[in-house]
């Protein structure tokens, strides 16, 4: 069944992953898991501290030159009555530190994750401005 | 750190869900989980008896007119020295079971998940021949 757009948040909010597409120049779609925070209706997502190739990804270029974007979390189950998925699509920009709305998406994602207290995260930001919400739940 | 190829291919083979991305035709990403398996280097997905809105869906539409599809697995731990992922990007087709790929896919999905012994998904396949692969683990 469908879900409600308030059930999608509180479900997106609290899921631990998420999975972000976006889009490359040559419109092969781009894949990866984000760890991630809900802020009213934005998902923020940085780059940290975990070993990466690079500090410029794919997933920035992608969005820097094709904003429209989405996030799916979800829970799998082998008894598959219980499968659920909520998605968010939206438009993302980068945020550097220069911006106010920065510190906003670094402080929740030191919230949701004690992993952040150390060490907050500094990367670049993209930031998700939702335009709608979709989910679904087996029952 | 990269995963080699072998490395990789055995993880997707082992995950029990998987994302697939696809592109829109107004170039927006979209964003599904599915139930899938790996036969030799091909990522093979059924529509099957879960409840969806409509039988051609969304993701249907978009390989169709763009083959060109991702599949991510993940591994999620609070502990983000187990994180890892892996992905195959590749090019995708509509299969009916007029063809005889439906068949060998139908069959690594019932091998798969014991869930599709009492009634195998009968619906349209997708069926992904990965062009190259990419993974990522923590440690």
């Amino acid at each position: 069944m469908r879900l409600a757009n308030d059930e999608i948040r509180r479900r997106i909010a609290g899921a631990r992953v998420g999975y972000l597409a976006t889009v490359n120049a040559d419109q092969r779609p781009h894949l990866v898991p984000i760890t991630f925070a809900l802020c009213g209706t934005a998902i923020v997502t940085v780059t940290d501290a975990k070993p990466k190739s690079s500090s410029i990804l794919q997933r920035h270029r992608n969005v820097a030159s094709q904003p429209r974007t989405c996030v799916l979390v979800d829970h799998y189950d082998d008894d598959w009555t219980k499968l659920w998925w909520a998605r968010a699509d939206g438009l993302a920009k980068l945020l550097t530190d220069a911006e106010a709305e920065y510190a906003i998406g670094i402080t929740a994602l030191v919230d949701k994750y004690p992993q952040y207290a150390a060490v907050p995260p500094y990367g670049l930001m993209i930031w998700i401005d939702a335009i709608s919400w979709s989910g679904w739940s087996y029952s």
